[in-house]
């Protein structure tokens, strides 16, 4: 057989810009590409689109139909073998093709299948190469992959913040801090996630939607809209809040505690709004308590929007995984101003958060910090 | 007369690299650099180093001797033509030098020079090209310029801070935040300025010495030692705090107001440190008048060091003219921790201070954000 490695290379690549096509709405299944080759000719292409349609081998094999006989399939996820889901195991599927070979990025983390699709298609006699693109594979589906190992949503804390790491004045106003590019690709960051959450603190501020927008005035689809998220111990969102409105187009729950009133609930759930009591931890919602349902329910990702008494409580908890800082080219000042972090920090500097593999660009005027946690 | 200007870009390039050489000694004179240049050939070569030392066009021409006649002189700043200073006027010596033409990259901000230079040459006969590589001659000598018109120091913020922007956590503690690279480079501004500031705050907490230091227990050249200032309203720093020690090293200049006891002065002075009484504004010293009595004892750049209380005051004095921050990649956090800017900050984010020309460069770990105020 012949294999030349730079082939490889070129057609995983295309696999993996087709599995890039399913971000935000494969969710909680994880992206994958697949393309069939046979003799130098691509003759098959798919991409997971959507939890309960196709994977991506099953229809990249349905393109190629009899033209897979003798051919190769790149896959960026080795295909899965377990059935307790909504469609077919794929192995089958793979293993009735007549393929030449198959070429498998990297194995699928869920412990359901890890590894166990590659060595189902090896037991049958299929011959297998596996960890081409490796890297790129992993860094695809890092958020599903944490889900899935972790059994809570990837989060990622994000704000727009003046270089001296203020999100508001003293007096609680922060709009605009950043600049058009900034809130634009926040919005796109949206679009990204399974869910969007805040304390009840910007609420009360900021009454923000928390809908995601491609413009001024347009919404992003409707299979983009991330659930909204608002923690609050006793219920305090008011009724009319805009987080609560346009339930059409975006969920919202409330994260909870058994300190809130009944009346307040009731209110809330005759608007559609799904209410969820948590244990509480010093009289507060319980963040990892509320990250494991969410993760329970299928949120793989949650972009946590503030402020400063949530993002400290998480910091805290070490809850958070990645950092998305827009930072505006502005001093603020001011001991009382609002920082990125509030709450209480701790007494020693070896205690504070590093942050890994940070990455400056520049947008716009400002700049946009990322790194991992 | 041919003149080419692409060589009028290459001799006043030299001269400028020339001029570099005094950065951090010519103060408070403009650095300046110079070149004579005779058929293709360059046959004079001078820098300015410090003030009581000869200009440099007077170097450069009398290292070309004889061959300056019908040559071409370069020089990054106009001759000087007032006699209010320790060095003899230049313009004679130059229109004195028999040569065919001046190329000035710029005047002198000086209001007692300020094209008077030029116009004494040409009123004399001798033609002057003037504009060339003016920009990088104008950003070369901005602290003195500023200095020369506004008449007090250009004021220049150093921190070194988190990403979420605190320089100490909630007790003080802030060493260190930043890496060996950055806190390499910020010596590396001690011995570029006049003067490095700090409030009587950072003295009591950290106790830093504001040695300028080349290495781990290196010195920098005692004429790269700046002036080491201490704000304190009432003299609150003790006798033996480090920023008093070395005074063969660096002198320390302690500004304070009447309300400091008579004891605590003599003390200090007995120490040989110099104290300077100013007007009181809100009980602390006045900074703005703090500023215009260094400025007017020659002093034309300060770095100030913090703390953030030191820093809000300036800042909302509209006092500092450059921000270099030592960012590292940390999230502190903490509503008790202590921010770049400390004290009250504005109510409207309008009111905050917007940073000009944001340039970002990384340095080890940490990344140097700069910009102008
Ligand atoms: N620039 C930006 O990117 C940005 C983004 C967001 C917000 N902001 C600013 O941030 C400010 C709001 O911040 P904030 O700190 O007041 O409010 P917050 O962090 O949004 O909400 C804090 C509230 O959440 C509730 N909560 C429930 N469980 C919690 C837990 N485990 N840990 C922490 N809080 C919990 C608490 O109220 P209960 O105890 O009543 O539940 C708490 O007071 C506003 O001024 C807004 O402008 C800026
Ligand atoms: N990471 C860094 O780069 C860095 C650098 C420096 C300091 N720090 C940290 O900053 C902290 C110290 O900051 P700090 O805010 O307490 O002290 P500070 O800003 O250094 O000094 C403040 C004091 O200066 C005096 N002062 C006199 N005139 C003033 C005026 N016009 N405006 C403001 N202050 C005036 C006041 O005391 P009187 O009224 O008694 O005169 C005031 O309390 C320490 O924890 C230190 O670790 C960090």
């Amino acid at each position: 057989m012949r294999v030349n490695p730079a082939d490889d290379d070129r057609y995983m690549s295309l696999a993996l810009r087709l599995a890039e096509k399913g971000r935000g709405t494969t969710s909680p299944n994880p992206m994958a590409g697949a393309v069939v080759v046979r003799r130098g000719r691509i003759v098959g292409r798919g991409f997971h689109l959507r939890p309960g349609l196709p994977h991506a081998e099953i229809l990249a094999l349905l393109e190629a139909g009899p033209l897979s006989e003798g051919a190769d399939l790149y896959i960026t996820l080795e295909p899965c073998c377990h059935t307790k889901k909504r469609t077919p195991p794929c192995v089958p599927a793979v293993l009735d093709s007549n393929l030449r070979r198959v070429i498998v990025a990297t194995t699928d983390p869920n412990p359901l299948v890890d590894g166990k699709g590659v060595a189902a298609l090896r037991r049958a006699g299929l011959p297998v190469t596996l960890g081409v693109k490796e890297r790129e594979a992993q860094a695809l589906n890092r958020t599903y992959s944490h889900w899935v190992t972790a059994r809570r949503p990837y989060v990622i804390l994000k704000a727009g913040m003046t270089l001296d790491g203020q999100i508001a004045t003293s007096t609680g106003r922060s709009r605009w801090i950043t600049g058009m590019p900034s809130r634009r690709d926040a919005h796109r960051l949206r679009t990204q996630v399974d869910a969007v959450l805040v304390g009840v603190g910007t609420v009360l501020k900021d009454d923000p939607s928390l809908i995601a927008r491609t413009g001024p005035r347009l919404l992003a689809p409707a299979d983009r809209q991330a659930l909204r998220v608002v923690v609050d111990s006793t219920l305090r969102v008011p009724p009319g809040a805009h987080v609560l409105s346009e339930q059409e187009t975006a969920k919202t729950l409330v994260a909870t505690t058994t300190a809130a009133s009944v009346s307040r609930r009731r209110a809330l759930e005759q608007l559609g709004i799904e209410i969820l009591i948590l244990p509480s931890a010093e009289k507060q919602v319980s963040l990892p308590a509320l990250l494991r349902a969410l993760g329970h329910r299928g949120i793989t990702s949650v972009l946590v929007e503030g402020g400063g008494e949530i993002n400290a409580s998480l910091l805290r908890g070490k809850l958070i995984d990645h950092v998305c800082l827009y930072v505006a080219p502005m001093l603020l000042g001011g001991a009382d101003a609002m920082g990125l972090i509030g709450g209480r920090g701790p007494v020693r500097l070896a205690s504070a958060s590093g942050l890994r593999g940070m990455k400056i660009r520049s947008l716009g005027e400002d700049f946009l910090v990322e790194g991992d946690l």
